[in-house]
């Protein structure tokens, strides 16, 4: 079962990967009892002293106290000559708590400051849950020195679990890359299965890497990766006001530091960094609301990107293509429509409709050797690639998502997220 | 019971309204065998020489055939000197057939042309059922000699009755204009229930006048109400490949010809026209898939009317806000979600939010005397409104949505539309 009462998703990994160690990041949870009882609900993340910080928030016009709170502190620069620390509470989401949100903010991060030393303005936080009630900031005050006596680098499992509200597993992701001088490790843990369509950066995603490598070229190795990670990804079409996507980098793999992101070693390491990424916004998409499938929606041929991009979320958000998944009914009819709806350029007749690698539609027609058997038996599939192509130009974009089913509903006509 | 099996949607009105006849409109209905068994799935109307016609169409790139052709045709104007005819049938989209789905609209629409006399650049032609397959179009032409010899002024509760779908229950709204030359009548009916998202115009809708107005005067109040109307109703965020509205004016009244929209009579004409779109398009909502609640959503203090309609639309398509309303649960901490994601300016602090007359935020914060029991209370009403001030500017929109139920699952995981 998962924190909130929940069965596993069907589409859950096995278990939660063995995360190499990042030297220079040790993490700490408890159970302050923000709102859930008996279980982790805040976790403490140090990070050492030299590091280099990146970020990547919502762009919601109703973003949460925290958000603001690190996008100023970040807008001063990424560096942390004297180390840094992300504080983390599920349970209430401090968003639309007008003033009294940031004076929980600033409550929880001077705490955090005091008892480790780190200064004031390189400490970040997050809040995720329900959304426009007091944060009861005295709770997670109560338990920071229990928190930083507990600081362990082996600890990143246990935050993963801290960090779940409706999620119904943790979510890890690395990757490791060669360098001649050196191995670069890279882990990284997010949560998040509902309000899933990042606008930005998403839910809430750490990140760290032992690589030594200046914040600048941090944030740009970050930000270039948004757009087919996080950004790519879809469960129900709702933006949360609180995504948050925080990267650490430690500098104490034994590699020398990258110095340009064109380089040999940069390229593979942003490579491995955008895998990182990759893999843990699907994990997101696993873990979404009620899902029971997890679709690859592929969109070739359009005029441009941004084109391919709205037709492939036009599809993805779909409620009756989503609901068709669900009943694994090879309902095709329902991505023409979202074609037609996502105000891309589409011709109807240059069309192509394919399940995997079966082709469905053509040239504004049903394929002439379409086997509706054939379709009807690959929507059994738990994993499914839909590939639309708009025989226009060479725009592209690959983008996850997840069924629409009785258990999202279950789940969201019930819970005050 | 509704034609497919459905019970009937909680939300519909106590029975199909009495309808005045409007002179020189014949209406006949038949079982074709399209697709639906037992019931009547093709109608008939016929529209009286001398007569004016107008027309909205789904702006969809992936339109099907017959809307293809009504545009082309209403295209060289709406003067039908020798009258006109609309032939419609249910169980077939004739979307997305490539070259054959033309073939089928002339062979419809000859057919209907030999059989009435009406030349067959004025045989109008809807289709709405599943999308991608061929239409049977023999088996519509085969009954177009019956549904002549059937044509009758009183037919119109048949006929709303046969272009049903996933509908419960038929649609129909009246108007009538007092004039100092006489009477002005105004009678419409519409089907549509899923894939509701309007873009332009929407669904099938038929709203006949024996009002005497030229075809561009009856195009212009047409289209004047379609923003506050059909493209101010959302269902499932999802745009029909077939929507389509027709307006045909016979002339008969005594009042006067209508030779200004800003005149007495045209204004008040305007204004019972839009009343009956803005009725049909309610009762589409009333019969949105599953829905269980009809709620009015009502955005003010926008900077724009562009703007209003972004935040209205993201409230109203948010899955998060429609399963906690399916739930009756008082979270208008999604509100203030779908606001952020809207892409429309706001400013969190500025926000109110009201369920009926109650507020529940200000000033970016929980109203100081929120009553959680009381918001929970209302939330049981059968019909909701919920209104949001930006308070910004002078912009503002209403629409109109259901709630997201398990009765969206049952219809859409299982019923290929």
């Amino acid at each position: 079962m998962g924190k909130a009462g929940l069965p596993v998703s069907p589409l859950a990994p096995a278990g939660f990967p063995d995360l190499p160690v990042i030297a220079g990041v040790e993490f700490a949870s408890a159970a302050a009892g923000v709102k859930y009882q008996g279980r982790t609900d805040v976790t403490l993340i140090r990070i050492a002293p030299g590091s280099t910080v990146a970020g990547a928030f919502t762009r919601s016009s109703t973003r949460a106290a925290c958000v603001l709170d690190n996008q100023a502190k970040l807008a001063q620069g990424g560096d942390a000559p004297d180390g840094a620390a992300v504080i983390v509470n599920s349970g209430n989401a401090n968003a639309f708590t007008g003033a009294r949100g940031q004076e929980s903010v600033d409550a929880v991060t001077a705490a955090v400051a005091a008892a480790t030393g780190v200064p004031a303005g390189r400490v970040f936080s997050s809040s995720t849950g329900v959304i426009g009630e007091p944060l009861p900031h005295d709770r997670i005050v109560a338990v920071v020195d229990d928190l930083v006596r507990g600081l362990d680098e082996g600890g990143v499992a246990d935050a993963a679990r801290a960090i779940m509200t409706t999620d119904t597993f943790p979510k890890g992701a690395s990757a490791t890359v060669a360098t001649e001088g050196g191995e670069i490790r890279i882990s990284g843990i997010a949560k998040g299965s509902g309000m899933i369509a990042p606008d930005m950066a998403t839910m809430l995603v750490y990140v760290f890497t032992d690589a030594r490598i200046a914040a600048s070229l941090l944030q740009h190795a970050l930000s270039s990766g948004l757009e087919t990670s996080f950004n790519a990804i879809t469960v129900d079409s709702d933006t949360s006001t609180s995504d948050a996507l925080i990267c650490a980098a430690t500098g104490r793999s034994a590699a020398a530091e990258i110095t340009s992101l064109d380089s040999v070693d940069g390229i593979a390491f942003v490579k491995a960094l955008h895998g990182v990424m990759r893999e843990l916004a699907q994990l997101v998409v696993r873990d979404g609301e009620g899902a029971t499938k997890f679709v690859e929606v592929r969109v070739t041929g359009a005029e441009s990107d941004a084109d391919a991009r709205k037709v492939a979320m036009a599809i993805a958000n779909s409620p009756l293509v989503k609901t068709a998944i669900a009943g694994e009914d090879a309902n095709w009819g329902r991505i023409v429509a979202a074609v037609g709806k996502s105000g891309a350029e589409a011709d109807r007749d240059r069309l192509t409709i394919r399940f995997g690698d079966m082709i469905l539609a053509q040239n504004g027609w049903r394929a002439p050797d379409y086997d509706e058997a054939a379709a009807s038996a690959y929507m059994k599939n738990q994993d499914l690639v839909i590939s639309v192509d708009l025989g226009l130009g060479q725009g592209a974009r690959t983008v996850w998502t997840c069924d629409l089913t009785h258990g999202y509903i279950d789940i969201n006509a019930d819970y005050r997220s």
